[in-house]
């Protein structure tokens, strides 16, 4: 990984992240409530990928992105797990800001294409529909703000503990990727009605202004709980299962 | 594996656990059903993840945390995988005792932070909504106690079987935490309509005091038929695919 | 392989056409439809897995038992695979009797089980309901034998195309229950409309009686087209990829 | 891969293109609707796959005929493809026109091979029920020609992406068909009721001419964007992750 160059790791991190908000949030508003009409005209019927496909569509962006541009960067694509990382001495704390600003930039731009794109189909209006998080009446089942940010903690701390372990050089080769994406499945499965599931602020910030609706004004709480749960994950996985040793920003490039 | 320390050891058996109620069941709870209207205002429909979801959840989680701590511990997270891994020689039997409690303990903290989590949802009662497992009445479908004892035992003998071979020393290397959690994925597609499928007294035991509603009184069968099962596949794998050299009781830490 | 016991060997064929069968054909009793009300008591709705579930559910059958006793007997679970592997040279001629016994035997055994867990459920009938098999009047979409026919047999054979290529030794290593059964998947996801999906003889057979209603007069073609397809593929596979040395018989122990 | 033979690759273009087609678009035509008689008879609901099931079916022929064939051909089924694999310098250019032609011819034979079976079902009509690709009025979802042209292009480019970056020397070995097949999943999750998702012109032309309906004079598009993102995709990702060494059509048998 130290033989990549500078460009071509935040090139990886805008890439990924544009990935994941571009398939994830894309899925979301593209495909997840589809209504067709029985033959036999009594009914309509979801023929859409519900809250299944989404929590899918999710998880496979970072499964595909993970195994296409991890060994350039890591394959990071959220700023929690970058903190993480940088916390559990698994990314030089220098790198930081950099890999942050690509995410967010990486985030926007795949917003910025959705809403392109979803408003060529007649009758869309962003508002409300481009897949923000929320809390309370902003949450998809009316979750309270002290449960959303519960969930979004809890479920970013497990997060980067499937990260650094699935990355650990004790576990089996290769199959980091996929354990991380699909516990980002996984997280989805648990969360969207609850919080819309974020665990990453870059996906937060991508579409909460396109999304306007409250989103603009819940949004701290989208920087705030996905940070503290890397943050924890970042710390408990070297102290829990690496003996003990806390490489805490001991990293080098 | 012999490396790790009992305390990481615990540790991973109770992170594991809490990773598969938190995930299986809280996909249950949280996103089972969600029903969203449709455009045309006709008829409601189905957005949640149904059995289907959550048969992938609970799989995912074991996926996902046998990748992260399979390394440290073996990645049981059920009481009923250990009995078999001890019957199998796999596990040594002085370490049983620890893994049952860290399990236990594990999957009742996660059944707590579900109860935290639901209620933040205006209208959430938690009697007879916190996943639970039953038979009679309480088995989704009205499966009969016979009907679930059988079921139960038998599919966590073919757990056992799948857990023992995929990580027998001629199977594929690394796959093991991939065959083992779609196992899990399998057999909750099978019997969620039959018991909400158990195969873990841990599991069951998480939820069923929170749950109320007739839980309580059939967490005997919960524990019972898949310490039955867990032990025949134990005894059922080494005899057939290790050439009749059961190695009961002989493993070493 | 060749180290492993014939009765280890046939034990792995029975185990795994067992869990094939009560697996698949399982999900599809138990859990295809399940229907749930609506919290505001308008309409009801599938909660239940599906065709979707149900393709997931036989693929995850091969997955899990190809990981588990693959090694001990190639994990094949199926009359037609086990033919188109003696016709490509990868099964002596003189194991196939034993391996087309085994998995009959196990498939049956499955069945039974299956009977005896949904007679468990008030009101149930096996008539028509035990996931048989069948064309015409029989098949799920009303096809015709001879769509039926052309499908069976072309499925297998791909199936066939995909299980020899991917135990092929370019192939890359240990991913080959993996693909084996996500190819189970997907021809389940093409074709449970068209004849509920047999390209397995063993599978076809094991539910025809229980099931009645037609399914033991129409198993004929469940042996004859996946058998076609078996050879069809068993042949076009050594023809066309492995530089046209077909090794027609030359399979050792 | 040298080692294959002209036969055996163009071949393996052939039946993995055919296997696309007919696994995808298959799946979509017979088992996308599947309406079943609730027991209570109050409504229908759908057992059928939907797009979820169709987007796993299309991912898949690639996961497993990859595994199956990768190793002969480099398995593409795509001219778009292989049109970024030759500008990336992984495809000799002179074999471009002869994997073209294969895929084209393995696609047809497959949409009539699907026009044949769906025949056997009562009252099929192929007009507009052959999975083809559209944009407006033949978009599922209506979208605009710009948006779909937009829409397949970045998809098409990202899949390149995933592709050359999954095949790169540096990433885990063995799990690129896995990384590619699951990106096509996540594109059509993303993506079928924009166009009916392409990202393959032999996809598109395989269906088009038996679906009619508009599709044949709309078939410019779906050569168009999924050429130019192949060739965006192809350009980009030797310039970003391969250290800006270009390669562009160094490439040797």
């Amino acid at each position: 990984m130290a033989a990549s160059s500078p460009v071509a790791k935040l090139g990886a991190e805008l890439f990924g992240t544009f990935w994941l908000v571009f398939g994830g949030c894309g899925s979301a508003i593209f495909a997840a409530k589809q209504i067709a009409e029985a033959e036999d005209g009594r009914n309509a019927f979801q023929l859409g990928i519900g809250f299944l496909g989404v929590s899918l569509a999710f998880g496979l962006t970072v499964v595909t992105m993970a195994y296409a541009v991890g060994h350039v960067s890591g394959g990071h694509f959220n700023p929690a797990v970058s903190l993480g990382a940088a916390v559990s001495g698994r990314l030089p704390w220098k790198e930081l800001p950099g890999y942050w600003i690509s995410q967010v930039v990486g985030g926007l731009l795949a917003g910025l294409l959705l809403l392109l794109i979803a408003k060529g189909k007649p009758g869309f209006t962003a508002e409300g529909n481009m897949a923000a998080n929320g809390y309370g009446d902003h949450s998809p089942g009316n979750y309270s703000l002290v449960a959303v940010l519960i969930a979004e903690i809890l479920l970013t701390a497990f997060f980067l503990i499937v990260i650094l372990g699935a990355t650990d050089g004790r576990a089996p080769k290769g199959f980091a990727p996929l354990a991380i994406g699909l516990s980002l499945t996984l997280i989805h499965l648990i969360s969207i009605p609850i919080s819309n599931t974020s665990v990453n602020p870059a996906r937060s910030t991508a579409v909460a202004f396109f999304n306007g609706n409250g989103a603009p004004g819940q949004l701290w709480l989208f920087w705030l709980a996905p940070l503290i749960g890397g943050l924890l994950g970042g710390l408990l996985y070297p102290l829990m299962f690496e003996d003990g040793k806390l490489k805490f920003g001991k990293a080098t490039a």
